[in-house]
């Protein structure tokens, strides 16, 4: 067994070794996250990345995905182009380096992502329908200010409001709080994430309730700031970084967030009706702060951060009775990484002894894809099927 | 008086060159729209930029704001720093220029302007107090997508709604239909054009009424796209340019946005609660299309984008009886100019012949602005209060 792994790990390094010297599929097109009528980046059907730029009195030019550095070269009119190796389908942060200036691609447009706005770029995913723009209903994206009394803050956050909100206005929705991970901010599930197609479309297929998703900030790890879509040049911008203690954040959430958003929208305001999920360190903050609060909360989504062990619903008072659902989502390239996959233990054997115990737990595995926002996209698309079923 | 003129010119000109050649204000500070947490790019009190970015082994790079460049000079690590020559206050566009590849600055936040995704940078100007965040109610910036039927497209816009929309849901406003420019899109008035915090604080010192305000995309000039904010991954993208043939925009307004947003929010559906206002190719869209349909529209704003004359008022039966108001303004640095300044004649003598015509008409003159955001950003401060006041 073991020469039989060896000799196949052999192989699939070959094969990755073949793949990347081969010529690439010439069938490349325009990437979904290009600016409108621009060109370049492209993309084939390998995920190879096709940059392209002017840059006629460079030295060198690189296309750097991931971190990962790939060369340039130039043609006789000053047009550098570069092809990258094959990526996992989905989304991935990247940039261009211009003798060493880390510069964004002026081809494709920015999302605010691992600490500041850069370019993402979309490899088409097999599954990709189901965050597709359709002609169906569709929710509202809306960014919301308003001044936090817990924090003394102007915040500033994003409320998906669901199809029909505004012509139903004596209906009152339940409302999922889903949060962002280290370094990102509450731009990124409305953006990158497209947290709102992905509910339009399974409300329009009669696989989710309709509810509200609230996207606030964190707390640690600056964001985006801003006013409009995009980023706006008005306060708030500056703001602080720290280490992973969730408690300020905690306050604000739950006496401010919460607080504002039943008072502002048409929220159903009790703890059958309100769920929490978050992805990465948003997953560590929903682990703490539901377990803290379960007269608050009733179902918990950890997207690439952590799990729930069965001494968590031990310590917890109430936990077995409380808690409606228990969602654990990871991608298959990041278990037993020490980031994401590793937080909290082995999530399938944790999820397992959650089942064993009699708690209602989900355990998903997204396909090929690592700490990264497919993964994501999909544990929102298997968790939203599953809230606010009374 | 010719002499006296020649001399004035000449002595700006030698001041001009004076200030250039002096060294700068040492008292930069990181600008407004700068991404959190970045020192770089920075402004002084003479409205100078300075601009700083590592590129270790370029040869040139240079400092871009509204199509001119400044040189920027290497330091011992590869850092790159430049100054530019003092601005107006306001905003303005720009970017950098590494070795002949125009990119974006990395310290900036991004807005879609002037064709695509750039950076833009902000000179504090000496009244930026009405379009500052302050602690007042405040409205939502809606980004919202829908289909519409006459273009046969899945369309994108923004909707601000004002403060207390979601708290008096038996309550009905008035709806002002705000346009962008050409090669620009449906997030500027939201995003660069701050319109929403100009009217939150208009409406907290009760000197507006509460409005909603639609942003639709003028259908001719490519714009933003995606959703979410910032900039989506999602379609649209891609899209169409044409000539200034307004007619299209002129159908899908009238067929589409308007009965949309008369279906899906809160509007007092009559032509005296209906304005409509548009900067540059905006403004000629709204003369266009208000002319065209005074049973739609009672007020008419149009910032730096031509005039209403008395032959308009002449040749549109009803005109007299149905416009309430009509709003010109224009920045002090553009009249005269080709573009802005000088479509459909002079603007102060084609107010002046409409007041004496009998017309409510109010003339604007921002004080030194140019064809930019500041201008723009004044000329809604000062037609929101004309708005719905009967």
């Amino acid at each position: 067994m073991k020469a039989t792994a060896v000799a196949f790990s052999l192989l699939a390094g070959l094969t990755a070794l073949a793949q990347t010297n081969q010529p690439p599929a010439e069938d490349f097109k325009p990437a979904a996250t290009n600016q409108r009528d621009k060109d370049y980046p492209q993309v084939n059907s390998e995920g190879r990345v096709r940059a392209r730029i002017a840059a006629p009195q460079a030295q060198s030019v690189q296309l750097e995905i991931n971190g990962k550095r790939f060369p340039m070269t130039k043609d006789a009119n000053g047009v550098w182009t570069g092809d990258s190796t094959p990526f996992d389908q989905g989304n991935h942060y990247y940039g261009l380096v211009i003798d060493g200036a880390q510069v964004p691609d002026p081809g494709s447009t920015f999302i605010f992502g691992s600490g500041s706005w850069r370019n993402d770029i979309e490899i088409p995913a097999y599954d990709q329908d189901f965050y597709a723009l359709k002609n169906v209903p569709h929710g509202e994206l809306r960014e919301v200010l308003y001044f936090g009394k817990t924090s003394s803050t102007n915040r500033h956050c994003f409320v998906y409001t669901p199809p029909d909100y505004d012509k139903n206005s004596n209906k009152r929705y339940p409302v999922l709080y889903l949060q962002h991970g280290y370094s990102e901010g509450e731009s990124g599930w409305g953006a990158q994430g497209h947290a709102g197609l992905i509910v339009d479309n399974l409300i329009a297929e009669g696989k989710a309730k309709p509810f509200i998703i609230v996207m606030e900030n964190g707390g640690i790890s600056g964001g985006p700031g801003g006013r409009g879509a995009p980023p706006a040049g008005a306060p708030p911008r500056g703001g602080g970084r720290g280490m992973f203690n969730f408690s300020a954040f905690e306050q604000a959430l739950i006496g401010d967030v919460i607080p504002f958003v039943d008072s502002n929208f048409r929220t159903i305001a009790d703890q059958p009706h309100r769920a929490m999920a978050g992805l990465s360190m948003g997953g560590m903050q929903t682990r703490q702060i539901t377990l803290a609060h379960l007269d608050t909360f009733s179902a918990i989504g950890l997207f690439s951060g952590g799990v729930i062990s069965t001494n968590d619903v031990n310590n917890t008072p109430g936990f077995r009775e409380k808690v409606k659902v228990v969602f654990v989502g990871y991608g298959s390239r990041e278990i037993g990484n020490r980031v994401g996959g590793g937080v909290g233990g082995d999530p399938k054997v944790n999820t397992e002894a959650l089942k064993q115990a009699g708690i209602n737990t989900v355990f998903y595995v997204s396909p090929n894809t690592a700490h990264e926002w497919l993964t994501w996209r999909r544990s929102l698309h298997e968790f939203a099927p599953l809230l606010f079923q009374d």
